[in-house]
C-alpha cells in the first residue's frame, strides 16, 4: 500500500503490528481515528499508556492487577479455599463472565508443552504449591486445555502437592451445549457416556 | 465480559470503539499490548496522537497530508494536466498501489446522495470547478463507485464544468481479472460487450 501521508503510513503501521490486523484493517482503523474528536483520540491513546505503564500482576495468584494483590485475591466475599488453575488472564475473563465461581484463581501463564521450550520453571507451578501449603486450600480446580498437554500439567502438578491436604478436581468435559453428537471427536463423545451423570429432580413414575 | 482490571477494562473498551473490533478482538489486541516493550507502545500511542492532531487536508486536492499541500499535488514529477476525482483517501490509496496512475487527484469527500442527505454542498465540487478553471487541467478521470448514485455525481460534476475546456473520462468498468462471467450481473456483463475492446498487437493471419 502507498500512502500519500507520513503520519497516516506511521499509525497504519503500528496498528499492523497487532495480531490479526493486517494493513486494510489497520487503515480503516486510522480512517476511522481521523474522524474522531480529538479528546476521544486522547482518551484511547492515554488508556493505551496507562494500561501498559501502570498494569501490575497480582503477588497472589498472578493474575494482572491494578495493586499489589489483584480485585478478585482482596476480595473477602469470595471463597478463598477454593482455587481454579488457568493458563491464562483470557481463561479467568471467560469463567468470571459466567458468573458462576466464586473461587480464587491461579494463573500459570501456559501449560508444559517441551516442544516449546515451556518447563516446569516457565509457569507458576512452585508458587502454587506454596500458596497452598501456607493458605486454607481446600480444592483445587483444574481448568486446563483439554489436550495432552493440559492433561500432562495436571498430572504433573497433582504429583508436586502430593501429600498436600487438597482436593483435586478438573473441570467437567462433553457434548457442548447446542453441539451436535455427529460433529463430536470420538474421544469427546466416549468420554461424556462414561461419565455420564444422572438428571437431577427426575422421578422415574414407570412401574 | 468482566474483567479484574480497571485498566485493561478501559483499554478493551477504547479498543471496541473502532470499527469492525469487538469486546473479544479488543482483549485480544490489549494482551498482545501488554506483552510488547514499553517503547514499543510509546510507539503506537504517538503514532496515532501525532497522527489525529498534525493530520491537515491538502488546500489543493483535499486529500490528507502532512502540510498545506500534499505530497502528491506538491510533487513536480507528476502530471499536473490530469486530475483522477474520488471519494475518499482509501480509493486514492487503491490507485497509487497500482503504481499505474501518475496525475493529480480530488478527493469529492464522497458522493451525491439525497437519501443520506448528501447533497453538492457537502461534496468538494465546487472546489473542482475552481481549480480546473485555474489549473491547466485537460483530463478529469471519475473513478467513483459503480453505483446509480456514482453516475449521477459525474452527471452532475460534468454538469457544472460545462463550457470549461477540460476533457471527462471515467473509469473502465467490465469483467474483473479472475471474475467469472457466470457470476457477473447482467448490467455488467452487457456493459462489457457493448464496450468490448480490440486485442491489441494481435495480427489475422487467416486467408
Amino acid at each position: 500500500m502507498i500512502f500519500s501521508s507520513k503520519l497516516i503510513e506511521d499509525a497504519v503501521q503500528e496498528f499492523a503490528k497487532l495480531p490479526g490486523i493486517g494493513k486494510k484493517t489497520a487503515l480503516r482503523m486510522v480512517l476511522q481515528i481521523l474522524k474522531m474528536e480529538k479528546g476521544g483520540v486522547d482518551a484511547f491513546t492515554t488508556a493505551i499508556s496507562r494500561m501498559r505503564n501502570e498494569i501490575r500482576f497480582c503477588s497472589q495468584c498472578h493474575n494482572v492487577s491494578d495493586g499489589d494483590i489483584c480485585a478478585i485475591c482482596s476480595n473477602p466475599s469470595r471463597n478463598h479455599s477454593q482455587v481454579c488453575v488457568v493458563e491464562t488472564i483470557r481463561d479467568v475473563i471467560a469463567i468470571e463472565s459466567t458468573q458462576q465461581y466464586n473461587g480464587l484463581y491461579h494463573l500459570l501463564g501456559g501449560i508444559l508443552s517441551p516442544l516449546d521450550g515451556i518447563g516446569p520453571e516457565q509457569l507458576n507451578i512452585e508458587t502454587l504449591r506454596k500458596r497452598i501449603k501456607d493458605n486454607q486450600i481446600e480444592e483445587l480446580i483444574m481448568a486446563l486445555s483439554p489436550t495432552i498437554e493440559g492433561d500432562t500439567t495436571v498430572y504433573y502438578i497433582a504429583r508436586q502437592i502430593q501429600g498436600l491436604p487438597v482436593k483435586i478436581t478438573t473441570i467437567a468435559r462433553g457434548i457442548s451445549f447446542g453441539g451436535e453428537l455427529e460433529y463430536a471427536d470420538e474421544m469427546t463423545l466416549a468420554r461424556s457416556i462414561a461419565k455420564r451423570q444422572p438428571i437431577e429432580n427426575y422421578v422415574n413414575t414407570g412401574n
